[in-house]
């Protein structure tokens, strides 16, 4: 059983209604392995001590999420992006999460051209930073309902593309969300490329339910939906990602259950659609 | 003004709680040039009738929506979803559509590959019938949102590869919905690809709001959301189209409006965002 979520971390937003404290006290009870922080915990936790509370637990800190945003109306604000972004570089470090994860932000009304060289800019003022404290930056391709506020990156390729830009430093890489790019048709080609660069830092599940009802906050449990998960792990697995499937849903009605029995929902549906022995 | 306005067409659903009738007046006193059927009015008026009454109020049927929906888990389903399709060329033949739209389909729970194999198999039986009726068959690709239950063509690449897979017969082309391409990356080299292949047969109209609360029901206005239609028009007039501008809007809170008033907003926005003389 150990053995089976060895590869199961959970993002703290998927049981928002919790603390951190009962996270990861119902995490480690329930057998979890990583835990991907959000950052609203800060508010409560400073990163060291949000990072030792994991690792006490038995866990890790699998990842941070989220900073990005980049693209702005004028250089002032997207200079406090970049600042934003810096000090959540330090936060990762702090709490020893290895990974930042970036949603990279769209302006809406401006080309997604334009917002796609404002997050390149951006990240590129972010690189050295990283480095020097152990952060890799994971571009999160989002989902393309969510170009015109959130993300102007919407597919693999172009995450792809904004790592090469950049020169395709050791640091920066992708976090593939299934959520975001299970439609894609260029999939199955743009993971094998970027496992090929060595960018596959993270890995995140849920599913597509039919009908989705709210745009932000009704994605489903593994298993729920439309979404082809044994097909796209084993995608990454070939392409040389062998880390967490994270688990990372928002949905209003799960966060209205009692918060434990989600929990176990969440186990549970993990075991039947992600446990690496399903992987061919 | 009358110049202005040639290239305004609207499809009924815009104005979804008025009967045929009140379409046909209203649209006709607001110096309206195309109406778009819907299927839905077949209900009450008989396509050759609703064709009559459109010509008789001195405008074009400018296409009928719409067929499609091909993807199916038997073949006895399949065959009943050609069927309907061979019915809708009927319509539209009936009624003088000169392009009838196809919505593909997509079986949840199917790859997305399969569906896209019985599309191609369900157009292709549906050609012969379209061409001996004179009516033009669009492929209209989706937004990736709807790749679950309703299209599983969601690119304009993928409409163009169907288009090529039949062997680009004269009588099946593409109807371009921005709301459905606008954030795609590929969007310009594929409007000038199908625009080579002369299969730009529709072009249609809206905006996509931020932020948006529906997936259905809450497209926006020209001009009330991040979509650049300027662009996206030269592109397709570049490409050779220079068809109707085709507004399609399905909105709940605008069908709450009073539909005079929300008929005279669209023709307002049209002059505003779509009119020919903005097209360099």
């Amino acid at each position: 059983m150990n053995g089976e979520l060895s590869e199961l971390a959970i993002h703290t937003i998927t049981t928002k209604p919790w603390s951190l404290r009962a996270c990861v006290d119902a995490y480690a009870a329930a057998g979890v392995r990583g835990v991907t922080l959000w950052r609203y915990h800060f508010a409560e936790t400073n990163p060291a001590e949000a990072g030792r509370m994991i690792r006490d637990a038995g866990m890790q800190c699998s990842g941070l999420a989220r900073a990005g945003f980049f693209p702005a109306a004028t250089a002032g604000a997207r200079r406090l992006a970049i600042e934003d972004n810096l000090r959540a570089i330090d936060e990762a470090a702090a709490c020893g999460a290895p990974v930042l994860v970036l949603v990279c932000g769209s302006l809406p009304g401006q080309p997604l051209s334009e917002s796609r060289r404002q997050i390149a800019e951006g990240i590129a003022a972010c690189l050295g930073h990283a480095s020097a404290a152990g952060v890799n930056l994971a571009i999160e391709p989002l989902h393309p309902m969510y170009a015109g506020d959130r993300s102007a990156i919407v597919t693999m390729r172009q995450a792809n593309d904004v790592c090469d830009l950049l020169g395709s430093p050791a640091g920066l890489g992708i976090a593939v969300d299934v959520y975001h790019v299970w439609w894609d048709p260029d999939l199955p080609e743009e993971i094998a490329r970027a496992g090929s660069a060595g960018r596959l830092f993270a890995y995140h599940v849920c599913d597509w339910r039919i009908p989705t009802e709210d745009l932000l906050n009704d994605r489903g449990l593994m298993g729920e939906g439309c979404i082809d998960l044994r097909s796209i792990r084993t995608m990454m697995e070939h392409a040389g990602f062998h880390g967490f499937s994270e688990v990372e849903i928002f949905s209003d009605r799960r966060w209205k259950e009692p918060q434990q029995q989600w929990l176990d929902s969440v186990v549970t549906a993990w075991r039947q659609h992600c446990s690496p022995h399903l992987i061919p």
